[in-house]
């Protein structure tokens, strides 16, 4: 079976770096996939992209050694089942706030005896090798999202799940779960003593920690702060700031331009 | 019928800048319809963009005041009308090299008497208003690519045209044409002579010019050139480079670390 | 945040008339989004329309002023999660029939802390604003279903939950959870009386009725009777109709004719 | 191989009622299909729709016996061959103005010796039969468009080509080819003139004549005067116009209501 | 309402002997519905199928007189609502491991006072005629999957629940609960005291057998064991197992000949 | 540039083996990718193949070291300049009839001076390299159809273009053109004496020839006979076939068992 190279880099203790894809495109997937990023998940939660085109998707970024990856709607067997079948080497999945979530979305993700995912067809071993069933119960990644004040409770509970990977901080949505106003690099003394007591919890079990980034400085920082999962921006979110920023130095110049004039 | 801003600017003699569209996403076409262009062009020459796409992304441009063109993979009549058809406010056509490629291009996007257009249904009217037939051959813009040194040989016969309401240069085309390397900006003296010859009949004629940049500070520079249309980067090429750009930060970094430990 | 024009006619106590959409076809959709209706409802429960199509639709609606609306296949987070992030600015949910039922479908629908929507991204932002976030949970309508004689028992458990923005009644499934045949003006007495208490309790606690009518004479009967959200046919019926009177016409004439020749 | 029964209609003197289909819906297709039409014609000409969508249309045509039929975006060759390829049983073919025009659109269509389109696969033989390769040539139906006052000169010319099933007048294109103002029913003295002339030519080449009508009424107009190919609206026709008249029934009452109170 | 054939041959004692679509293709389904088997079953389970793929594909498979049928990814109401709408007149439900198990499927697939299944629109009465809501409980499939070793020892249970109609075994799934390598033809005694169990329960309550199987011969040995719900290989085997063995041949030729060269 | 393995094949004199892809399917695509061939076509001139889904198809196959090949619709310079833009590596170019039908299918697909294919963007890149244009006129594989008696009498003609890769028999279109019964192994006299000139030309020149094949065992033939370029079945013809084998087992014996029952 291929190997899962972040999974690799995640036990030699190294980062990995990432991006979101929310366009649901095929063809900025493969040109993604080409860039370099160690792995690329598509964002099923918030983008309306179906099951066919993960797969199309999926089929783009094959073209290359990235790790395809998939963040699902929701913590569900059904979804979990078909994603994996459709060649998803890592689950990130949403709202894992108990040990019960966290024991429900891993074995959801593996075959019998470690779990309850069903053997069966699909375009997986084609990606992956006719060994696949085999070998997927230690090649497929679970990354837990800790993206509520509940799994901030529970978060010993839920780090010790055996088939954990790695965890996701959500921040805006622990931010909400707290009554906290959003944004991405949150101040607020609640929402920082939580975020440290997750990453605390983190390197205590040695699970590698992920996170959301806006920037390649933002990524070194994460990198130095212990981080190996670490995700810049998104398709989406790449090419609209660029697109900004371009019309942003014409805008000004103009307005200069036209001050002056007058 | 809807105005064609772009054509309003051409006429106060103001410049328009825009981007390319390469992706086929109808998402990505909306974000930026968001970003402030004056206009989007779809490009069908060198991407797999078929013509129930390009309506699609139509009307994800429609749901702003951008105005919404195309690339067309060729001067063809038959593509003409159907992109017409599917709501393009403007047609860039390439490899107009010669005074009947322009009559051509022209007559296939206006009604008769002024062409030979086919009056009929479609989307259009849905988003210019059920008054197009009327004024499309006011409101729909055509703009030649001047990308080979026959058109640079003729460039009086063509932009004298009735009906070419702008030209676009494709300099890589041109230089390949007239055997020598290609390159976004190109330094060789007779490719400099070739465009200044066509940006001087552009100005004599009354005729806008268009170009493609790399940034918003190119963009700065060709508006002070004098030029009403243009575009920078692409969807595609945003988002590409962009995350080149990160990772590079990344690399780096981590590379200068490593040479730091040894 | 773009307003929601529908839930501001409710306020003001008028009536909102739509239709809905069953073809899964964008074009369909901007056609119909361009006739006047206040709002468009696709039919995920009956058709099969995915959620990328769904987005699709949503951007072709969005090229006008109607308000974009889905029904959902069932009562359920997942679906009301990603109908949203898409663009939807109004739920009509499937069988209601109890308390909790309302309570999950409104909170599914807000954010933190009213409910327990999750943060993020997806294409809503470009639709209604940036500043979504702050506005949807007043934004949003959810519209119930009241279609089974458990949700008439419980009806003012139902229309009392706050964020419980109209309700639809469902006829024939009603009918059907009733042991009574089924039917769009169902005359049976027992379904007569199921239908008024209904109704009656909107009244009494200040919920706009809404109700699926065939033509523009019943929606007028309906608006008479106090109804707000009024359903005309749908896509696929106002099409075949008229194709199928057209046909009859035909039929009809060529009937006659050939009985004269006789 | 399946008899194309609107040929064999047209043999038996007998009128056929079909419909134009605009909206790129297979779903459409299949209820309208259901509907009782002789034949279904696919726009091409005027809206976006592709290849593989024409197939699938083609395919939900086919749990019919509705003879499935398209408009060719041009008199080409190969869209000639694709779409009997996908299984087309009858084309539609814009601008036929001269003999040479006739000729090339129904040798297109043909198989050697009478024509030269190309042996092969596809989805046909799926639909019509294994012996296709033998009948085909018979079972096909061209229709020529006299939309054009070249070819109200030269209907003769091609009427007389052995090959030419039917012909079709489209109303616009020729009153914009004779510089009048355009409209469904022209009344121009000069437009009625050049469609008495085509009719006249069919009539004497016992040729079928066809039309495009708005209403079940005008069908019977047509058949009476002698029409055997009948267009009735379009499913976009259809669905927009009943959308439109129910709307108006409640505008038209609300406002007589509005004045009423005032 | 069109007759359920399947249905009628169980009753009969035949068996029906059909195949698996994975390809998500309609033309292939197109293709195989031409081919003779009795029913066609697209696989959802393990293949990334939507729903309006789905419906593609059955709008394929009606152009025959073939049974469309779905394997659902799971025993869920949504799905079997939404399968039903699109035209299914089979399912076959996954993991059916309880008497509560079966009687939800049941019970989602049938309309009141059988069960709970939405009245309402969609494409099934194309199909299926507009008689359908009276018909269409006797005349819907529920195939349920026994694929675990619960599922055998409840067996007795699962088949008595009225509106099961058949039951397939899942020879890997079950294998795998039952902590026993898996495949097809599973020699392991436990494994093949499990399935006597089923088939001895099977025929004892009179509910139809089936199976998978890989060739035409392991067929025939299948319908003299009593099957009567038999499955061929599928799209994809019948494709990849055929070119595999075109290669083979050309492989072991020129291996054999590079050898005598030598 | 990512090498044309196909090309390097045929310089050594080795025989290449592929299939041809009609089910425009991205899944079957890449099973036949993972089967072993050295290269794969996709057909777009017989079956409903648009350019989307001829980039999804060749992102599927270029997911192994396959070489994705397209057969045009026709020898037509917008189709080859999309198609290889999409990342085609061969072009199988139907009727090239004439040394001037060569010369365009031959310049059209390639660079400047040599041909007059535009430079430009396009996802070709992503799957050759960055330095796709500097080599793409060697890599490109340009496939000359020799299907029309005219073809054969020019065949001297057209296979010494320069630039002109391998020849490909279509003896259907051939049999068509000389007036002669169609058939895969035609055993008209005539035919085979045209055959033979077009071989023995080929051998001449040094042009690798191609033809289609049934089985395993015809290409070991042709490959004896100095084929280099031998296409076997296609997906959809493996998958169809297959399936009949399959059902006529079963076929067979029950008739033999019920004639046995008499």
């Amino acid at each position: 079976m291929r190997k899962n190279t972040v999974k690799e880099k995640w036990r030699r203790g190294e980062p990995t770096v990432g991006t979101w894809l929310n366009l649901g495109s095929p063809l900025s997937a493969e040109m993604l996939a080409h860039a370099g990023f160690d792995w690329l998940t598509v964002d099923q939660e918030h983008y309306a992209i179906d099951l066919g085109m993960l797969q199309s998707i999926f089929q783009a970024i094959s073209t290359t050694d990235t790790i395809p990856m998939v963040r699902l709607a929701w913590n569900d067997p059904i979804l979990i089942k078909r994603s994996l079948d459709a060649g998803a080497y890592g689950l990130v999945v949403p709202m894992i706030n108990s040990r019960e979530d966290a024991i429900r979305a891993v074995q959801a993700s593996r075959y019998p005896p470690q779990g309850f995912r069903s053997m069966g067809g699909g375009r997986k071993a084609l990606y992956a090798g006719a060994d696949y069933p085999e070998h997927a119960n230690e090649e497929i990644a679970v990354i837990v999202q800790i993206e509520h004040i509940d799994a901030v409770r529970n978060v010993d509970d839920i780090l010790t799940v055996e088939g954990v990977d790695a965890f996701f901080i959500g921040p805006n949505d622990l931010a909400a779960s707290m009554g906290l106003p959003i944004g991405l690099d949150n101040p607020h003394p609640d929402h920082m003593a939580a975020v440290a007591k997750v990453l605390e919890a983190g390197k205590r079990h040695g699970v590698p920690a992920g996170i959301h980034t806006g920037s390649g400085q933002e990524v070194l920082r994460r990198i130095e702060e212990g981080f190996q999962f670490i995700a810049i921006s998104g398709d989406s979110g790449f090419m609209t700031r660029a697109a900004q920023d371009a019309l942003a130095v014409v805008a000004k110049a103009r307005a200069a331009a036209s001050r002056e004039v007058i």
